[in-house]
């Protein structure tokens, strides 16, 4: 990051006599965007907000006391920033939590697994036989009834590293699904190989999806890679493996949980919203220190750097700290809803919920008048190392996807996800794996995008009729 | 490694011709040396014992019935790899074991720790505030009763990382004697940070001291080097942390352990021994791969293909899996009993246990006369990326230094153990660490050097006027 650093300050100059050239960004704003880079570069606040965020608050599970606790966090540090406007918003969830897990294998020998239940199971304690399935696929071919109180087991394979994270989707179906089709089946329990890109013995929790609104009765453990390894490797030897399951998981009726809601207000259209942010939320295992800690203090830093300037932007810069997002995106759903009347008033939107690690490319899915002003932005942030990616792409992480879906248009600035899912939702995301170097960039390439979104008169929604709104 | 691999099959022609110019070891003994190490190179034998070990027979502690089983398994291996003699010599131990652990941090608010008792801890069931010292040194310092009813926390810092293991005795004093001065000023349970060097939730275990043959009292508790970040952390706030600690472990009277012996017996001195091995107990939470089921599948494997030459060489080569080696190289201290009357006939000694990365240096401590022998295997064995080390330093590994105490030569094959301490004694020490390709170099290394010294007539025992013996 150092070559990085030096780097951008050589190719700042070079950048800004080429920048005076473009339209929609006057030469001006070009200027204070490389200057917040700069700025944001050698500032240390956005690894003090996660260090303070996974050291004060730890832990904090979507419902809990302890999300409730990273609000009042939020709110105070909103308001020590100096926010124009600091809100939180609450909303209502059904509240699942784990309690005590043990999963031993029992046969051909004693050995304690490491495991966790996955979000949304049931509790029970089952001794059994397991049925060996090589991928979920071969469990969802199983019939009814056929594994009446064994315990299902789906090997399935790890997680295809890759840098944009592609690996997760089919992974994530024996995590997702898998329980639906051991119930069928009349399993009493399912134990999966988690949804992770590491070889460590840290097992990785997440939602499973419901089955129209309901969720599993039976105990359902993700186990880490060497222990599904472990497995794979004496049922290839012809042994039969036994385990012994006991989990204490389980819904607990309705809690309330919320949005911090932070706001700088716009100077000249103060109604119409850059909103960014990232999640509150994280699993309980670890601090949540990339998952989602980073995206919350690189965002809220971005943002407290463009507060720091002598006037506000043209429009409003908007950081939402959603919360419940591991469970379902129930913050950001809630927000959509409370916001109903201000939806069309979201000029642009992005998440940072993929870890720490540099941001390497800037996607878009923005108005044709508007992607030139992206593309600008792309060219002032090259010299951070990211190059401009497609200006079709939809996304701009998950909580945005309930506005993204109401038409609010997105943009992306894509972390190098390579090792995310090696601590994605397991005991294991803390705050030693951030380096605050790279976290300095992320603040830096969202602090010149945020600013110059802002400042633009340039509109990045459609109209109807497919040219930019107004 | 292919590499290494392509590398070495030239570079073993060039080494050919020079090698028949030294004395001591034969043209055709280097020639069949250089043979061993093309086969070991292309043999996954190493590989899949220590598959077997770890996956047939999974976590063994000293006196446990899985090392009973582990026992059981290294004879029939001996027997079917078609060992001349194969014997299990039994000693009797102590054995300690642990049961139940929970250790959770109450105040400043509610986050489970990951930790483990260490080797010799009591039972125990505390809460208490904690007493912070930065350092063993701070605690060592604490006065008599001071710490009454409390918990007292040694932080100190994560282990230093180095090729040759350096940082391990410095950061042990922790794990070692910490718990004496707990309990001297009253302590009701110490928690340490680990002594590793890796930055992942895992606990280290290992052994405590005793202090005059006895042992713990309180439960003595590591806790990993993230979660002792943590602490430090809120410590450095200014915070009160508060902690629970629930563990069950503790002693249980005496049971059998035992060491494998398997020899090749020498076609001209069977008398005289070359001993190798490594240890067949490992901790309980991992399934102990590269501790130290890689030196156990290393130095077997070496001797195998030893032994599938057209006849054996002039000495006798002992492979021995010893027991207990984690709890005070107990099996050590029996074989220097058992075989009082044979230890001046062994010639050399030395044992693999330092992991299963790449051996990168051959140094020894053997007699004047012996010595250009073990020259001459380091050139034999330059090929594999081996520099040839001091010529009088001593050890051979753990198991060795009853051994080397009585005078029996040493040589040590030094692997790259820059990661074994981010492993060692951790759940996480599963067979998926070990690569098979830089196994298979330990494997031609120790192929090379234990022919070369089995057939040797050199010898590299001191007289007592320190000249060679015989
Ligand atoms: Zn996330
Ligand atoms: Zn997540
Ligand atoms: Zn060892
Ligand atoms: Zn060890």
């Amino acid at each position: 990051m150092k070559a990085i650093v030096a780097l951008g300050m050589t190719m700042f100059l070079t950048a800004e006599t080429i920048g005076q050239e473009r339209q929609d960004i006057s030469p001006e704003a070009a200027a204070t965007a490389r200057t917040l880079m700069e700025t944001a570069l050698e500032s240390d606040l956005a690894y003090d907000i996660v260090e303070s965020l996974t050291t004060e608050i730890g832990p904090r599970l979507a419902g809990s006391e302890a999300e409730e606790r990273a609000r009042a966090w939020g709110a105070a540090l909103g308001q020590e920033l100096g926010f124009d406007r600091v809100e939180v918003e609450g909303f209502t969830m059904p509240f699942w939590d784990r309690d005590s897990l043990s999963i031993t294998m029992t046969a051909p020998y004693e050995m304690e697994l490491h495991g966790t239940a996955l979000g949304g199971s049931g509790s029970g304690s089952v001794q059994s036989e397991i049925v060996y399935f090589r991928t979920v696929d071969d469990l969802v071919a199983a019939e009814d009834g056929s594994l009446e109180g064994r315990i299902a087991f789906i090997d399935g394979d790890i997680m295809v590293r890759s840098q944009v994270g592609a690996g997760y989707g089919p992974a994530n179906q024996r995590r997702r699904i898998g329980w639906q089709h051991a119930e069928r089946a009349g399993a009493s329990a399912l134990v999966v190989r988690s949804v992770g890109s590491d070889s460590h013995r840290f097992p990785h929790t997440g939602m499973m999806s419901d089955l129209d609104g309901s969720w599993a009765d039976i105990p359902v453990i993700a186990v880490s890679n060497p222990d599904a390894d472990h497995l794979r490797r004496l049922h290839n030897n012809g042994e039969a493996i036994s385990l012994t399951v006991n989990s204490v998981a389980g819904w607990h009726g309705e809690v309330t949980s919320g949005n911090v809601v932070l706001d700088i207000v716009g100077r000249e259209n103060p109604e119409e919203i850059v909103l960014i942010g990232g999640h509150l939320d994280s699993w309980d295992l670890g601090t949540g220190a990339v998952d989602d800690g980073a995206g919350v203090a690189i965002t809220v830093a971005a943002a407290k750097l463009i507060a720091d300037l002598p006037q506000r932007p043209r429009r409003t810069i908007r950081v939402v700290m959603f919360g419940a997002e591991e469970v379902g995106l129930l913050g950001a759903r809630a927000y959509a809803e409370q916001h109903a009347d201000e939806v069309a008033n979201h000029v642009l939107a992005t998440e940072s919920d993929f870890g720490a690690r540099t941001i390497w490319r800037l996607s878009s899915n923005v108005s044709e008048a508007g992607t030139p002003v992206i593309d600008e932005v792309g060219r002032v942030i090259a010299p951070l190392g990211i190059i401009r990616g497609g200006s079709n792409e939809p996304g701009g992480g998950p909580d945005i996807i309930p506005l993204a879906m109401l038409g609010v248009p997105t943009v992306r600035l894509e972390q190098n996800g390579e090792d995310y899912f090696d601590l994605h939702h397991t005991p294991d995301d803390t705050l030693d794996k951030i380096d605050p170097d790279e976290l300095a960039q992320n603040v830096a390439a969202y602090a010149a995008l945020v600013y110059l979104a802002a400042e633009t008169d340039a509109d990045f929604r459609e109209t109807p009729d497919g040219t930019a709104s107004q």
